[in-house]
C-alpha cells in the first residue's frame, strides 16, 4: 500500500472563517493531498486542519499553508483562550502507513528549515525533539507568545531552525512527529466508579501499568455504568487487545463484566489489523489481502 | 466510502497470452477501474480477471472485455480441461462496498442485455438467477459447450437474454451476482484428522451446521496438525467470529486447542469490521473512522 503521512497543523485564528478558508485552499491546491477535516474554535481562536497523502505532497501542502498563515495572521494583536506561541502554532506529522518515524522526522526537519528560512524560529518536539526538555509541547510553549522575546535570548531556548530573533508578527512554530493515538474506552457493568479507577491505575503507565497507556476511571450515570477511558499512545507496542484483556481480567476480579467499548475518532488500519490477528490467531494475515486496501496502492 | 463493485470474468483462453493481454487492455482502458489481478492456466485453457471500481465503470469495462473476447476467441476450436460453455464463460459481479445485491443484479442484467444484443445467449445465475435450477453454475454448465445446440432448442433452457440460437463462435455467457467469499482455515494442535473431520461436520451447512459454511477436515502432516478448511459464503450472516468460537468449543471437547488460523486470498474489509466489533465489543464502531478508509471516498 502506498505511503500515507498525516499532518494536523493548528493555526492561531478561529474567528475569521474567510481567513481559515484561504488557508484551507492552500492545502487543497496540492494534487494528491486530501483535506479530511478542518474546524475552528472562536473562543480558543484557533483552527485545526487534518490532511494526508504521500510525504512529499503533505510537506508541500504544509509549506503553502505556512506561507499563507504567516501572511494573514498577526500574532501581535491575536488573543484567545488556547495556549499559543505562533501564527502556525504547531504542525505535527503522524506516520500512518508505509513511512517510518525516521522518514517522518526528516519531513518535519525540512518543514522546519523552510519556515526558519522565512524568518520564523522553529522548535522540534516529540519524535523530532533535539533535547529531552523539548519533547513535550506544553514544556516548549510555557509562557506562550508573550514570553518569546526573553525566551529567544536565552541560549537554553535557542531555536532548532532560524535565528534567535523574536518575530512579533509570526511568533515561533513547533513541528515534529508523533504516533497516531487511539482513544479507547471500556464500559463496565457496575455503578461503582472506584472499580473503574482501580482498573485505570492498573493499566496506565504512570502508576505501574503499560508503557503507552493513559487512563482514568469515570462514572457514566446515564447508562448506570462506569468507564475506563484511555488513550493508547503507541498501538504497536501496547496493542488494543492486550489492554482490553487486562481490563477484562481486572474487572472479573470484582465480578464485573465488560458491557461494551468505544473507539473514539480516527483509528489507523494497522491498529485493527492487530486486533484481527490477535483474536483470530491469524498469524500470517496481511492487510494487502483486504480488497478495499488494494485501491490505496 | 465510495461504491465498490468487483467483477471476476473467466474467458476460455489460457495459452495465447498475447490475446489475454489484449483483453486485459480493454479493462485497463476504462478510467476508474483497477485491474487487481489476472492469471492464465494453459491446461484449463482459461484466464481469470479481477477488477473493481464504481458499478457503472465496472460494467463499461466488462462490456469492452466481452466485445474483445467474442472477437478473439473461437469456441468451435477451443479445447481445455476446465468445464466451459462460452468464450466469455462466466462474469460474476461481487458487491464489495456501498452497493447492495439488488443494484449489483441490475448491473448483471445490463451486461446480459448488452451481450444478448451481440447475438450471444445469456443465462443468469446465483443472485441474478430467474429460476431455481439456474442458481448454480455447474447446473447451468452441464453438458458444456458441446450440448448447446440441443440445450438451446429446449424451452426449459431458453436463454434469459438473446435469442435461443446456437452461436458456434461464442457459445453462451453466464453472468450474475455472488457474495464475496472468505476462505478461512483453522489449524488444531492434534494429529488426529478424525477430530478435524468431526468439527467440519459440526459447522458446515450440509450436515447441520451454519447456513453459509462449507468445511472439510484435512491432515497437515508437515506441521503435525490437522485443519478445518472452510469457505464462508456470506460473512454477514455467518460471521468469522461465530465460526471460530464454535470450532474452539468443539475442539475443547476433545482437549484440543487452536494453533492458529489462515485467511486465504482476498478478504472484504467488512468481514474484518465484524471481527473487530465482536471481539472488542465495540458496538458503534464505523469503518469511516479508519484513517486509510477516508482515502477511498
Amino acid at each position: 500500500m502506498r505511503e500515507i503521512l498525516l499532518c494536523e497543523p493548528n493555526i492561531s485564528e478561529g474567528r475569521n472563517l474567510d481567513l481559515v478558508e484561504q488557508v484551507a485552499n492552500q492545502v487543497r491546491s496540492v494534487p494528491g493531498v486530501k483535506l479530511l477535516d478542518y474546524s475552528s474554535d472562536p473562543d480558543h481562536n484557533r483552527s485545526v486542519f487534518t490532511y494526508l497523502g504521500a510525504a512529499e505532497d503533505v510537506l508541500e501542502a504544509t509549506q503553502r499553508l505556512a506561507v499563507k498563515t504567516f501572511e494573514l495572521i498577526d500574532m501581535s494583536v491575536q488573543q484567545g483562550s488556547h495556549p499559543r506561541q505562533g501564527a502556525l502554532d504547531v504542525a505535527p506529522f503522524i506516520p500512518v502507513r508505509g513511512i517510518d518515524s525516521a522518514a517522518a522526522v526528516a519531513i518535519a526537519r525540512r518543514l522546519g528549515q523552510f519556515v526558519g528560512g522565512l524568518g520564523v524560529p522553529v522548535y522540534y518536539y516529540e519524535e523530532a525533539a533535539t533535547r529531552p526538555e523539548r519533547k513535550s509541547l506544553p514544556d516548549i510553549r510555557k509562557g506562550e507568545y508573550e514570553a518569546l522575546p526573553v525566551k529567544l535570548a536565552d541560549p537554553a531556548w535557542a531555536p532548532d531552525e532560524g535565528q534567535a530573533v523574536f518575530n512579533p508578527r509570526s511568533g515561533v512554530m513547533v513541528t515534529g512527529v508523533r504516533f497516531p493515538l487511539v482513544a479507547f474506552n471500556i464500559n463496565l457493568h457496575t455503578t461503582e466508579v472506584e472499580i473503574a479507577e482501580k482498573i485505570a491505575k492498573a493499566v496506565r503507565h504512570i502508576s505501574g501499568g503499560y508503557r503507552f497507556v493513559r487512563a482514568i476511571g469515570l462514572p457514566l450515570p446515564d447508562k448506570g455504568m462506569v468507564q475506563v477511558s484511555m488513550n493508547l499512545l503507541n498501538y504497536t507496542k501496547t496493542p488494543i487487545s492486550r489492554v482490553l484483556e487486562t481490563v477484562r481480567s481486572e474487572a472479573a476480579c470484582y465480578g464485573v463484566a465488560i458491557a461494551g467499548t468505544e473507539l473514539v475518532g480516527p483509528v489507523p488500519l494497522g491498529a485493527l489489523e492487530q486486533v484481527v490477528k490477535f483474536y483470530l490467531q491469524v498469524h500470517d494475515f496481511s492487510l494487502e489481502q483486504v480488497i478495499e486496501v488494494a485501491l490505496l496502492d
